[in-house]
């Protein structure tokens, strides 16, 4: 397969691709150039050529590039295309608003559980999964095929949950816990680090008003 | 003032030299070398030194880092030393997880108000403030002097709200609506793209699947 070779910066535009094609399909553009992409995107045209080059080109020499098309199949690429069964770790605020994400289900992931140890949250439903404690997470895992958790707990327990999850089966681990886990190099882990996010911005206003 | 020429490379590392300062003022280490500090962050230790001379250079030759002063020097270069008034529009999930986010207290960001509009909101208590309609935005903002606005709206309306902040006098936006907001140059905005994170941690699965 040929995407085992691209570069992370490639990959990194991938999802951006999508987003800016699936706005397109939503109001019924059919075609696009490359050009017209670049405006759009703030990339250049050539750039965007040899980006979507590296999955077969899927433009047509003086036709542009199906929309449809180049939606799906990047989407293919990205696996949005296949279900993938997740779990949250962590069922306060920030676990609720991720269990209530529309992006997931349209995304093709399918959350399959809650995990907390609050005694108030076990046994709620939220979004349509249910809450329940923390010590069931080995026994579900393998019952459920579970190989995807979002993290949504204090850093303080974060890497020691993360090693129940890698010990019970769990491929790869979405983290907003703001700290590193430390798990066998095989684990894929994407993290969020809202935290850095919101101090990048900080410094951007501090340093205007210098 | 010397941070004015600072590389986009260097100002990303700046949160994590703070996050990780931070923890070892927590386990109260008072000094680390360069070295140490590179085998903990996975950056070279001549980088870290590197790094920190744009800032003055606050390391001591054979002595180390003085951990305290390194992490307080940082936060006031990333302006967590003075309070920033801020309001979140959209009292949704992800609004109300953010409003009740405990590192703005910690980074001196300020929560004034939530902004939404739905009935059942307005009015409520969330976090340490109120939610109100969002069409008291353009008088709230010049009331409280809010400079900062974060947005957890559907992409279909952030635009518009997006104009109505701006022309009220909002200078920053930390957007997490999936979308450009298309303001003017001259505010700042750190977008959040919860999505794009997501599908690079699908992208990242499938890939080892095949």
């Amino acid at each position: 397969m040929e995407n085992k070779n691209i570069s992370q910066a490639v990959i990194r535009r991938l999802p951006r691709y999508y987003r800016y094609l699936g706005e397109l399909l939503e109001n019924n553009v059919e075609r696009i150039s490359s050009s017209e992409l670049s405006r759009k995107m703030n990339i250049t045209a050539s750039q965007i050529r040899q980006d979507l080059n590296h999955f077969g080109g899927f433009g047509q020499q003086g036709y542009g590039y199906n929309v449809k098309y180049l939606h799906t199949e990047i989407g293919n690429i990205l696996g949005l295309n296949v279900d993938q069964h997740f779990i949250i770790i962590g069922a306060g605020h920030l676990g609720q608003a991720l269990a209530n994400y529309p992006s997931f289900k349209k995304r093709g992931f399918v959350l399959e559980g809650l995990f907390d140890i609050s005694p108030e949250l076990i046994g709620k439903s939220i979004g349509s999964a249910k809450v329940h404690h923390i010590r069931e997470l080995p026994t579900f895992i393998s019952a459920h095929h579970v190989e995807i958790a979002v993290l949504t707990i204090p850093k303080t327990v974060a890497a020691d949950i993360a090693k129940t999850l890698t010990d019970s089966g769990i491929k790869a681990i979405w983290n907003f816990a703001h700290t590193d886990l430390g798990v066998p190099d095989d684990i894929i882990v994407e993290n969020v680090h809202l935290s850095e996010s919101l101090m990048r911005l900080s410094y951007r206003i501090n340093s205007r008003r210098e």
